[in-house]
């Protein structure tokens, strides 16, 4: 009974001891059911095993009886952990075939940088008899995809960086032949709302959902997704209609809380519309430490419009360089709305930038008392005619205090340019 | 042969549909092995599967077959697509049993909350002849545990804060009877290096590798992770010994290059050896962006020896906040060895700090060019009497490329820090 269903069935399998230690989350699979959503495809299993030999090819044998779609991550390395390869073969029962040309790749790869490629990489440039090579330009382990009578096997390498530009450039292209639904899809992303405020907003949303769209919402501190998808027959005008009015009715509902429904950051969003504006940006951190600056420089091209940030850890900093007067910060202390503002003015003098945002607060785990405890943090926002600062108290742990304090001045930095568009746009 | 082995293998099994979306991530198993493992158990296998009743079944066949503990997380609740009690039943051949008492404790959950339990819930009171039943004080579904004549079933809440204080409260317990190992383990965690040199370097220790010894090696780009881990009878000193004498041969092979042995990232090492030392640091960050700082200040306490941090993203800041001399930028470029070092020698100088690290490159996509393509990075770190800078041609993309750009930066900072303990210990 099985078996006449296994035509169609799309598994996957990870393989890797540390995917089964205690601190190891397996994403790839993730990346990979989204991308497979996308031509209508669902993965009917997961399964992740260790390095040994026998269980792999325990688990191919199993896969290869019940699935014909068989995605298999990692194990294509050069060590001698690395056993997907044999594994597969033996499986399958063919044997692996030496490319000199996959052997002068990796040399290439090695030499460029100035170095010489150990013997152990030879092992990567076997291949399965009968494989087409998935090339990968991100690292040494080239990917492979097999056909055999009934079924397709593709290999591809375990880290994320390099399997997924493997799957998005080269496997995706090939299973487009599988496709027989499309998958309708937005993502809308809010800033500066809580969950339950979300929840309560679309409320009368739920309602009008039908019943093959699924509505899921995704959050986390200081940032939320909602995501829409709706399994749909190619080519059906009125299905398309339906999602759209519902994505619609969800962003009205939100207002200018939606940051974005393309997918974008909110680093993106406020980079593109800079860029877009011709404004520049400079920057001063007291407790977010550098997090803000290096989210902004992440976006590629942002050097057109980020002139510099000043990571003002100590107070001696904040004086000398900010100019925020030694005073100020005795009597209102270093976490407080005028040293906010202070440090937002301060860094948009001294840099000559159009706009400039400042953090300071409190992010722990110590150095919190009853009147600034851990979460207390005040953002700032310098701009031609004025500065505005926001008193904020944010939950968590370090890392999600000080993400929340970027996140917070990027979207202020976002309303602001809307505001001088907007101003722009009526002739002001 | 994989059936000789079957008596000690444990699996796990995740039932939903959903946790082979793009968008859920399953988190039991990682708690499930944190526990197994304080038992020195280990999972050999984990597997999702969706909600229907003949892929279930499948995949608990499979397991039958291999396995002599399974856990079995989801499929518990009150819907019809809670097919886990029927799915397990079916396949070792046994009956349903209603349980009014079950039923009773049902009704009482919701009567207490002021509900009325709905008429679905009564499928939750029904338990797999012969097995003991797990009660669930913070859900309706109770878990259960069933032994057969080889094997062991376990039947648990998908739901973690149902799953977690079941499995710590009721199922260990019952697993102590399994203990007759436990697990030594081993982090080694090396930078400046790459994946086949460590490879190479310790080829001799898998001669001398134990079958009990498992080597796994993790390599991220600018960071590489050997993971020991080695099964062994309780109180066994022989082993202990063994596993030891392993481990330090590792270490001796690889040299400096070792930054930590105790799990600890670079950014704590450093800040751990500042705050002995009682040294302070400044950075300058061209190409990293402040991500450096945002490193840095990720340790609780790194405010003790952190002073500032300058992101000097134009040439602009580099003149004016570091005093780089503009004739040497336009001289030698700003990617350059010398503006490296004007950069750490002017953020020392201005701050006062004892060390000052600076980064400039090319981070990509844009910006490169033959003579400096992306990749190309300079860092810098200025200390009491000199300056050291270091030429690096990074592969990655840009987030890739920015974080070798401070893993390099960190290491340099790690090993001026041990000269310069060696220097003071050696009475200089």
């Amino acid at each position: 009974m099985a078996k006449s269903k296994s035509t169609n069935r799309v598994e996957f399998i990870a393989i890797g001891s540390e995917l089964l230690s205690p601190s190891f989350i397996e994403t790839n699979s993730l990346f990979l059911a989204e991308k497979l959503e996308e031509l209508g495809l669902r993965l009917s299993f997961k399964t992740v095993v260790s390095d040994r030999l026998e269980e792999i090819k325990e688990v191919l044998t199993v896969a290869k009886k019940r699935s014909r779609l068989i995605f298999i991550s990692g194990g294509l390395g050069p060590t001698e952990d690395d056993r997907t390869r044999q594994a597969v073969a033996e499986v399958l029962n063919r044997k692996l075939i030496f490319h000199q040309s996959i052997l002068d790749n990796i040399k290439k790869r090695f030499e460029s940088r100035g170095l010489v490629m150990p013997a152990s990489n030879r092992r990567q440039a076997y291949v399965i008899d009968g494989a087409e090579i998935l090339e990968n330009p991100m690292g040494t382990a080239p990917g492979m995809w097999l056909e055999t009578k009934n079924q397709i096997f593709v290999l591809l390498p375990g880290p994320p960086s390099e399997l997924k530009p493997m799957v998005e450039n080269l496997v995706r292209p090939k299973l487009e032949k599988f496709r027989q639904h499309q998958v309708l899809r937005a993502i809308i992303k809010i800033a500066g709302a809580g969950e339950s405020w979300v929840e309560d907003q679309i409320r009368p949303v739920y309602r009008m959902l039908p019943e093959n769209l699924e509505l899921t919402i995704l959050a986390a501190p200081g940032d939320i997704q909602i995501r829409l998808s709706m399994l749909v027959k190619v080519s059906r005008k009125k299905d398309l209609l339906v999602f759209d009015r519902i994505k619609s009715k969800i962003i009205g509902l939100l207002g200018n809380k939606v940051y974005s429904t393309s997918g974008e950051s909110l680093e993106e969003v406020v980079g593109r519309k800079l860029t877009e504006m011709k404004k520049t940006l400079a920057c001063a951190e007291s407790c977010s430490g550098g997090l803000l600056a290096n989210r902004i420089t992440n976006i590629p091209g942002s050097s057109n419009y980020f002139l510099e940030g000043l990571v003002t850890y100590s107070n001696q900093a904040k004086i000398r360089e900010l100019g925020v007067p030694e005073k100020l910060i005795r009597e209102k202390g270093a976490v407080s709305q005028d040293v906010a503002e202070a440090m937002a003015e301060g860094v948009r003098r001294k840099s000559g930038a159009d706009l400039a945002l400042s953090t300071t607060g409190i992010a722990g785990p110590g150095g919190g008392t009853e009147a600034k405890p851990v979460g207390l943090v005040y953002v700032g926002l310098a701009f031609p005619g004025g500065v505005w600062v926001e008193k904020n108290l944010f939950k968590g742990n370090r890392d999600q205090i000080k993400f929340q304090t970027t996140q917070k001045a990027l979207d202020m930095l976002r309303l602001k340019l809307m505001e001088l568009e907007e101003e722009k746009g009526s002739g002001q």
